[in-house]
């Protein structure tokens, strides 16, 4: 609604969306320039450019906002420009995404015991705040203890499936029917370990939130890790999963300060604060396209 | 130091210099590409453009970051090529700066007895911290009551000008003397008011600090104010010096907590600190072209 | 729950509540002393106790947490052994208060268009987050624009009264009816002005939030005044209610940066975030005992 | 001299200090009542008292703070008083400092080739922020690199030692000599391991700065180790040495945040930046006697 709201020059009755283009290619001379002379050709209008070119390194990133009316500029069209542009500069990525027009991204969640990250989650898309489609939610226990979560899933008509946890993976090839179609998948304190081999299946991105402040306190109980050792500040991690426990590129890291009158509770009401708003941002931030895989095991997120 | 180690395309042995380009101008569609394009097009390399056009206004204001090689896009052509683009668009603002290459930002520092503000500056233009020259210090006290100062400033051959307030602006005329040459002045809490004639003689920017959280407490003493108010935060306000006392358009405005515990003597300890980092950061982003006047009495920083 | 786990020295059998104390009088030697010598002679155990003596007075306010065995130290008892300290120190307050035991406090809610803070203070109530009774909720508008709260209200029990503004205060003395029996009232964005004849009736303490940071900004439109201002950082203030508009003592004030890409309608969203914050935290503070009046127009708040 | 201004009940001509009480014993009811009794039984008036008992322990730890008249109540009479109620209570722990009386903590600081740390407890200590008397620097660098560093030492009559690491720990026997009437001891980056058997012989209290957010990235280089892993925050952990390498009670962290845009030089001065606050803040609140052990690793902080 407030894109729509963004001047144009063409005047009051033309219709005005908002692009966003990422771009990673090997950087030579120029890639502004042609990006936004392919944008302003067809009357778009930049609204911002935020470039990176790693020190020492040919490779250069951009995330680039526009806004352009799409009867002039119709949608396959746009991607053909870019496609045409990627090639020009061999371009390794290439996304562009046009939140008015596109499909919303589908995702799963999967949940286990632990809500608070679900229960969040299922908060902010109610208030148009996660800009997604859930396709269901796949949980390794049989009822969410919390019965407003079950009643929440059956008032907007989003399956709940139960799929226990059992040997040789048998629910992990139910898991890869469920997901078949999603964009990428939320891992909502998730507390199972996904497979390398259903990793290579999905083969999409998957984002999970550990409670702990990682590399430190890899692993199970992470809170208690914490406590033992004494840390002043606690921390959480959203980070894309890979083989390796743990140890996928971090998104986003976020800390609070603990004292000696915390106890083990009252770390762990803390870190779920704390997951909660990491994950849902990590989640806003990789839907705006700002998330980019960077070198062997970071991010870069513009 | 760190921007020429950015990465070019033109080889080892060029040299790369980074370039700011500030733009305000009618928002027509292409303005991003012409800009992108001249730079390219003279082998310059874009980091950044950061775009904004107010909300249902034909404004158009970007500042743009791009590195160049100065042997091959000599620094006068860079000016005339800007200065072209700038009737294209009928620019109402158009500043280039290579900080490398050209001569720092000459200002002056106007103090007083509170020394806090000017001991930091001091120091931060002694670590490198403040890109500027300072042609000289004035004050309305005779010496600083900090022995320091004096000893710095005479090891550093910056000239202290002891100008008491005097009747009929006499001391104004010849501060105006003294600040001739400058680019813009620094009030770091000069506790004198300005003249209105002053300011249109002098015609260029004044940045002044605030010790309070402005638009309250304008005026005398407002750490007593804020304490008689009873506020839990207290603050700090850096802006452009109008006509009207306190009024000006803010640039930057600081925060701390305070409680019950908190006497007068603390909120002023306090309110210093806030001071001290919110005069320099302003000095800093107006340097970098960040500033920018926006609007009737706002700015706009980048 | 987590207070009952508190050790006590009596043993596993015993049941141990916390108790809170607050106290206001003449500062003389030896306060502390006969406090926790009155709690120890009962066999309770302090937890903290938090003295205040403003410089240059003589005036002592403390705030003592304390375990103890009801079945020992009887609440009856508790109480009469803390009025014989209050006569022998000549206290102008005393307050204890044990959560655990007494009756939680009776709120009203007055409520208007915006809906965000009730909202988020039935949400907090439900979470057992807010630690009061809510009597009703009363509103000058005919039925909350979000039906959910209308729901949640019936679901819970909690009458929903629609008091328009009329001629004469005749709806202030329906309301005062309504809330004969509360132990303070809380005005959550209500935008009508109470009238010192109400304040005088009620005669117990009221909480406003105001969307503003204050003593900036005081009366209607806050947001719009901060915007045309350009201020770079707004506030919310949580205060009590006093004759004079918007300059009752504070109780908490929150701040938020915002820039030049802020619109009115996004100062408006982040400031209702600080004020939900920082009106629930101040209801909060005033529940566990930790604000007092203090001097003219302020508070402390422990 | 703040501390000289707090209100006393003795009149206008009594000098009023302020004395800081640290208590560690088993917990039994009536500790406080005891302390205050004892505080008031001499005129001495309490500030604050922070009382700690762990959760399912029968451990008491106390910090109190106090004003009274040293004319009344002699520096050793209050020893001698606390003496008393540390048998009383079979205390393992009762520390009394009266700051204005007391002489001053002795320090010594042991510093590297990396100075920001020595330079800003220097720079803090000149001040009067840092509340010790430095017996000397020792360094195992021949000079520092910072010219100033030494005139600074050599003006204020600060010997700078000069050990370098040797074989067989010679050095260590030398610092031992230097050390040897200390109260504790300042590894403000050194950047040397010191011996299990030094730790014992000296068997006073080391404070180390490591330059990393433990228990991540202990050893060697911890900005590359988080370069390297790609966190979103980096920290700095002020601790107490043990034999364990960056493994000893932490007693404070602090964190900042970093991005794709930072280079591993970007992140050293971050860090640097999070040492030289996390150091000062730890010596200053050990000063204070708000550091205490607790549990087999950790530390409380009041």
């Amino acid at each position: 609604m407030a894109r729509r709201a963004i001047s144009t020059v063409t005047g009051g009755t033309a219709r005005s969306v908002l692009g966003i283009h990422v771009f990673h290619c090997p950087d030579v001379v120029g890639i502004v320039a042609k990006l936004s002379e392919c944008i302003a050709s067809r009357g778009g209008n930049i609204r911002s450019v935020d470039v990176f070119v790693p020190e020492n390194k040919q490779d250069f990133y951009s995330r680039s906002e526009f806004v352009f009316d799409p009867t002039h500029w119709p949608r396959d069209v746009v991607d053909n420009d870019f496609i045409k542009l990627s090639k020009l500069f061999s371009a390794e990525k290439s996304i562009v995404r046009v939140p008015d027009l596109d499909p919303k991204y589908k995702i799963v969640i999967l949940a286990s015991k632990q809500e608070h990250c679900l229960v969040d989650l299922l908060y902010k898309w109610q208030e148009g705040r996660l800009p997604v489609d859930i396709s269901c939610v796949i949980s390794n226990h049989h009822r969410p203890p919390n019965t407003h979560v079950i009643r929440f899933l059956e008032r907007h008509g989003i399956p709940y499936h139960y799929l226990p946890t059992s040997v040789g993976n048998k629910s992990e090839a139910e898991i890869l029917e469920l997901v078949e179609d999603t964009d990428f998948l939320v891992l909502a304190r998730y507390m199972q370990i996904l497979s390398g081999r259903f990793l290579e299946s999905y083969g999409k991105d998957i984002i999970n939130i550990h409670h702990g402040f990682l590399p430190s306190f890899k692993g199970g109980n992470p809170s208690k890790q914490a406590f033992d050792a004494g840390v002043k500040l606690i921390g959480a991690t959203s980070h894309f999963v890979t083989q390796e426990l743990d140890a996928g590129p971090i998104i986003e890291q976020m800390v609070e300060r603990v004292s000696h009158r915390d106890t083990l509770q009252s770390f762990v009401q803390k870190s779920e604060n704390l997951e909660k708003q990491c994950l849902a941002q990590a989640i806003k931030s990789y839907c705006e396209l700002r998330v980019l895989p960077y070198q062997e095991n970071k991010t870069l997120v513009f």
